[in-house]
């Protein structure tokens, strides 16, 4: 029994890239992407990959070098997560809303080879490669541009190599694409979106990304010929793998460039969106419109980026959107844990279900272990629902590694057989895992680790707030204490003073998580993906320095007053402390 | 890029035993088995696998030798495929239906240690142990027998171990399940079914099966808690790996000893059953018990094992059954083609879509590749529906290779990345494939290539033809010809003579392909998964001889005649020929 070895039939490399092929057999003639008033079929999609690939080659690029794309979600995105692998090189998507700075850093530390720019980043990829070091080489660019872009008589586009569109009418559609030597062969680099501080470059191999859009297929259940909405950002984990997916099933993928509530309820209606993914900020301005009317077909909605707040589950699932939650992060290259739904569960009132719903859950099939464990001893934590502990994960579509980066990569994916995710959540009694926070997010009060996911869902609550982010402030007595930043609905705004979102908390929240300082701002910094960055909050929340020891035992009145925080957008903030359940209770403290 | 190496987080074995695990979190509470009075929950299920890992590993049991287990579709045998493996063993079933010599053959060349034998089949078991030689070592053996089984004042029992349920009972539920050291260790031994004459032992890998569970769940688009009901026996081919796979979806497995039509329709309207398998043997039976009222619900059955014939698709379809087709071998592990339905084709008519879904399909998506070749070149054939060649397959869940039998491992496991698989298909201009026959099937006819399954599908549209098989018969003056064993519905016995039969044949075949020779049968020869053993056919037609070539040029008449074989039982032949196209068209020939 232990004298067989894998031979060519049975170990030929796993790779999503095969899916393709297969789609363009069985759904040949059917609808692959629609985009305004483009469509194309799988069997021209599937061409069209073949001849970019070709002339990818043809630009001299080889196998493993990075290939770039600055893109929204237009057909031309989805066609290069087939045509660059398809050429042998590893597609190295890039948030478009990112500075110029950033970019440059990732193009020259990537080495990128090759780089497709959609018309609307042009300026941010000639900034950022006018930042490149003298003697580093410059990739070639290619732009995307739509038939009506107008080039003619602008220097820009001179260091252009050649336009898209030229690229797939010029390449072979007989071209043979390049398959991986070993599934363990590099397909991507994702560099993370920036809630931490420092983007990591995320490197994914084949097999990884074959498990993970057929592990996603399975968890959500999705059928044959889904029409699938681009909401979610391709170069966002490569839309959570369903870049590939879509093309196991057949299905329509109806692209997008820009996101806007309305146009969404448009296509939704016009092509009869089955299916679309986004973070919970989505959900929460999809259902925040005015007049919504709900929808004819229930639409399947994957979210996931942060913990969907229970009221805007509720509100969505009013109008129609049927919401399945996970979580993953671009190290898994897609979810791997979602919240596994039980029949049982349907007969519950709406709150708890909505309570059940926000939870992540449990792996996915496909994945082979998670845990929740004490970061210090590694042992597991009392699954008690209460107990903080740092997310640890296995599965075969964990990343290869941090490109260039060993040190990084052995500190999360330790020996052990754990990749450490560094986000702190509790397990529940019944095996479902919630996340609570990522570990610089927790707040360390009076010795008590606090969630400030926990005092989020309590603040969303209000009827008065859009949204909220609550960071810790460095305090003299007690260490950190809760700091929310909150944006209030448009017609509340005016109406609702911090002083009362405190009050708010304080009814429903122990004394030591009620936010001790609330800032209201217009707006809250996000990712392109729609995460709240509370790294750009926690340095507001820096500047306004400690709150003082002194003040705290000494001020006993309750006045509340604004507060201007540095370079601020004209946000108003108030300070509050109560010091505590056991030492004062109505301070507020004044600026 | 070339730097990064499989690490332990993202490389531990994939193995389909860990959706167990899962399920017991996700579903613990629900039912896992039901049969007659007894139900499990999942909790349960996988806590009893555990004791009896123990146990088996108590018993002496090594990682990697072999178990074997003797029984039908109750709950222990459907335990028994995650408790062996469990224990780090390697699950060899055993079809209930074979006869001692090859029981025993299957037993010594196995080397199994340990067989659990269900108390149906215990005498089949010490018959084939008796045969043993007398150098050998005995497994050790364990009786799996119902509570109201009378096992006092029984001798035969004397050399079993212990009782299934007391290995359960004394079994230690905490027990630390031993996981393969590397995916590509065996899990299971499956001897071949025997419908070409040699049975070989398939080994399989954990990450085959994984593969072939999860994609055979995609492809059937099974949803999460089906109810499945167990009339595809799991000792073939591990029950195409819906044994795991259902435990990857938390079904109800709704398990019975006998295959039995009305039974069947019972458990399908009490247990609201969602899903089954089975042969197209199986449907044909279904759907013609009379007096069938349609089904409450839609159940999706899976087909396979052998073209389902046209009229047998639409008679179960108007039942209810909404039927899925696909292709897979022993080798394969479950299906690896299906007939992936396009949702343009509803709009066919009945006969139209019967043709389309009679063809095995296209490659799963989660495998890599096929084709049909030219057996002599290597090279694909025109895609053009007629021209016949050897289907030839490549992806992850194709087997190790033959237990001991490197050489026939080689010949099917070939350097060229294909597993050679000695079915004859042809593939339509639209990339479906569409067996044919086992190569051993294919009639050479006047060196023309001709397929017997076309010939029964005609067959089979007759009125009066309940099963029709055809093979060879030897000719001197073709080489071969087309001989048709045929049983004939029960009401329809002395209503039809052969000559109909073949008349029948001669408006709607070529000439060549008019079956010379036609023998009714009571029943045809069937292995225990309902595919008729065509070799017991051939055996037949061997023994009627040749059709002589001077008969053929001499006799001119048109006289019907009996036919009786040596040893049959009481069927009825004649053989007709009418000499080709372009030959002599009229005569019978007279035995």
């Amino acid at each position: 029994m232990d004298q067989f070895r894998p031979r060519p039939p049975n170990s030929t490399p796993l790779t999503p890239l095969t899916f393709l092929d297969r789609c363009a057999t069985v759904y040949g003639d059917s609808t692959s992407i629609i985009y305004n008033h483009t469509t194309f079929t799988w069997k021209q999609t599937r061409t069209r990959c073949l001849q970019l690939a070709s002339s990818i080659t043809n630009l001299g690029i080889k196998p493993l070098q990075v290939v770039s794309v600055i893109a929204p979600n237009i057909p031309a995105m989805y066609e290069l997560y087939f045509a660059i692998p398809f050429a042998g090189a590893v597609i190295n998507s890039i948030n478009t809303r990112l500075d110029a700075r950033t970019v440059s850093v990732i193009l020259t530390h990537s080495e990128s080879k090759l780089v497709f720019v959609d018309q609307d980043s042009v300026s941010l990829l000639l900034d950022a490669i006018s930042m490149f070091p003298s003697n580093l080489n410059k990739p070639k660019l290619v732009l995307i541009a739509e038939d009506d872009f107008p080039m003619v008589g602008s220097e820009s586009f001179d260091s252009f190599e050649c336009r898209y569109e030229s690229m797939v009418q010029n390449g072979d559609p007989e071209f043979n694409w390049i398959r991986p030597v070993s599934e363990w062969d590099p397909i991507t680099l994702n560099y993370t979106s920036g809630t931490t501080s420092s983007p990591k470059g995320v490197v994914h191999c084949h097999r990884g990304m074959f498990f993970i859009a057929v592990e996603s297929l399975i968890e959500w259940g999705v059928g044959k010929q889904p029409v699938y909405l681009w909401t979610l950002p391709m170069f966002h984990a490569n839309g959570w793998s369903y870049t590939w997916g879509m093309a196991a099933v057949g299905a329509v993928n109806v692209c997008l460039r820009k996101f806007d509530a309305g146009v969404i309820y448009d296509l939704i209606e016009k092509h009869g969106v089955t299916h679309m993914c986004g973070a919970p900020v989505v959900l929460n301005m999809l259902s925040n419109v005015s007049g919504v009317k709900r929808l004819k077909n229930p639409v399947m909605v994957m979210t996931a980026g942060a913990p969907p707040p229970a009221p805007v589950l509720a509100r969505a699932e009013g109008v129609g959107f049927v919401i399945s939650h996970g979580y993953g992060l671009t190290e898994t290259g897609g979810l791997v844990v979602t919240c596994a739904w039980k029949r049982e569960w349907d007969k519950y009132p709406a709150e708890e279900r909505a309570r059940l719903k926000s939870r992540q859950g449990v792996r996915t099939v496909g994945f082979t272990d998670m845990d929740v464990v004490d970061p210090e001893t590694g042992v597991g934590v009392t699954r008690d629902g209460l107990t903080l502990g740092e997310v640890v994960l296995r599965g075969g579509c964990i990343m290869l590694g941090y490109f260039k980066d060993p040190e990084e990569t052995s500190k999360s994916m330790r020996e052990n057989g754990w990749f450490y995710t560094g986000d702190v959540a509790v397990m529940h009694p019944d095996g479902y895992l919630e996340i609570k926070d990522r570990s610089k997010d927790v707040i360390i009060s009076g010795g008590e680790n606090l969630s400030s996911v926990e005092v989020e869902s309590i603040l969303y609550t209000h009827p008065g707030v859009n949204e909220a982010a609550v960071v810790a402030r460095a305090d003299e007595f007690w260490g950190e204490t809760p700091c929310a930043f909150v944006s209030l609905k448009a017609e509340m705004v005016g109406k609702v003073t911090e002083k009362e979102v405190v009050e708010y908390c304080r009814g429903k929240l122990p004394g030591y998580m009620v936010p001790k300082t609330v800032v209201f701002k217009d707006e809250l910094p996000k990712t392109s993906t729609g995460k709240i960055q509370k790294f750009v909050l926690r340095e507001l929340a820096k500047k306004m320095g400690p709150i003082r020891k002194s003040r705290i035992s000494s001020i006993n009145g309750c006045k509340p007053s604004t507060y201007n925080e540095a370079g601020s957008d004209g946000g108003v903030g108030v300070t509050v402390d109560d010091g505590g359940e056991d030492v004062v209770s109505t301070v507020v403290e004044l600026q």
